[in-house]
């Protein structure tokens, strides 16, 4: 099985609802360096998993829809808990239909699976993966 | 699948046993930087795949048992080479039992999965994982 | 001269006020890798620069004023635009302060220089140094 | 299943064939950062996994067939566009080779499965696994 | 002291004169991940030490004079050794020259010196720093 | 000004000395990620501060006559703390003496000063530098 990650980075603000979560209740932030990792088992006749220049492009189109944004207020995630796991399975839910939609191309198609893993700091980092 | 991820580290000697060690034979040591992932298919009501303030604290109390020691001479590892490799099964058995103990809460019981990755250098790192 | 260098970080909410900042002026947020480095021309008896406890007590503290908080309503920041070099010699201050006053130990008090260093993504990160 | 990795880097030239390459039509080159990791369900009697001193004389060999070299020129890679997931196969293909025959002693016999990545750049990187 | 840092990267192939490069001699190539250093003694108005984003692209735009080249063949550099040393210092005077042109902004015209440091690999980067 | 910089690591058993140390007085151990960062403020003909091979074979000399040991009983440490600073320090002679006496070649004799870092731990490194 081959894979092909790409990588970009996103700086939101969140609050979150629960006691559990501490002082994580207040309104704060984080940077999320996000990887996008594409699976396919095999390359396409120039040797490419996928165009790994539209695949930058269309991860970077995805997390503008989040980027410099209070999550907190963004309709499509009313009412939830935007925790790093949570948010790993948002941008692959988004990334998987780009990529059945054949935005990135017919490489892109050929991807049967994805991670999206989204780092919040050096010792804590989340991720969903599945088939796309 | 969704992952959640939480890092420490460890600083022990030891040594080894077995010509095939070479200079590692010798009383040594090494900082254990020690990533916990942690995997279950979906998230509680919160969106946590789990009490990442438990995690840490249940990982940390696991360290404690070996952290700041000669390996040699604790008696839960007599008679073991302490490679890296058997330490993260080591580790894996003891978050594995305090997961299914109920320690890290509701959903720690929902993890189904656990890897425990040691990195010992940086050229070198080793793995454990397996169902909890 | 020798130097010592703890880490730790933080999460925060906060916006920008100037056209210059484009979407940044939208409430967004960081996670703040900190990196505090301590630097002293001698060590002391115990072939210490500072007791690296009471440095990672005192860091932790000080950040403790501004981790999970929306940095936007905090009245020590008030009409202040937060950027990471801001943050920097913000902190800075603080730990300055806190050397000076013995709150690190007496290796606290040889310390002669200091630097502050936020990295707010993986490719941007800024630092303030200067003596103490 | 245990794993462990180990990690060395190689420094090549190459140019790829394809309007879709854009600039990277032109002859250019990357640092491959290349992690070797090796899976197994058990270690041996010295809880090893394979020996990593040999490991690491085997991925250097296998390294060295094409570090510091301009990959466009070398017969065994003639008519391919040498992209990082090709690569990384074809790396992947070299070492299952050695394992099977035995060049990493016993313990390289036990593994049955291995993934090889190459990492080209910060933002991006390939890998292929598969059994041995 | 304050600094500010931005990083990028390139991709380049080349060769060096001289026996004592050994098999670098070759035609070869190298990722450098470059990271450039903006230090000024105050900031602006705004809290800034540099606009950021003036920073990225004038960065872009310089690396984009090397980036996916084959530098044995490009006018600048003929009959030089382009080091990784000497590279850092063909950017640094590159950089140094924005700056004083005021394609940074009035913020860039207060950078009084700037570091260019080029990572070749996980275990080797040189850099150049000196005054704009 | 000009720098290269050079790693490898070590692998060391210790213990310390003081009450002040906790539960780093009992015997553990650390992998150091050594930094050998050399300064000059000129290039040779070929472009090289230093030799790197040279500098890697040297540095690698050094850490020699520490590495795999425990340093509590290695006589030229005798009596000492082995702390992360002391042992920059300590390392930072060693590289000094090979460059004063041409072991790292002419590149080597023009270096006018030398910083080397240790790190101990994802967050904690220290460092000496100084005049060669």
């Amino acid at each position: 099985m081959y894979s092909l990650t790409v990588c970009d980075h996103i700086m939101i603000a969140h609050s979150f609802q629960g006691a559990e979560f501490g002082p994580a209740q207040r309104l704060h932030g984080a940077t999320y360096a996000v990887e996008a990792e594409f699976r396919a088992p095999r390359l396409d006749h120039l040797n490419l998993l996928i165009d790994i220049g539209l695949a930058k492009v269309e991860l970077r189109r995805i997390l503008d829809t989040v980027d410099y944004n209070n999550l907190d207020v963004l309709p499509q995630l009313a009412g939830q808990n935007t925790t790093t796991e949570f948010m790993a399975a948002h941008l692959h839910a988004l990334l998987a239909t780009a990529l059945r939609e054949g935005v990135m191309g017919e490489g892109g198609r050929q991807v049967t699976s994805l991670k999206v893993l989204l780092r919040e700091s050096p010792v804590a980092w989340a991720a969903f993966e599945g088939s796309v």
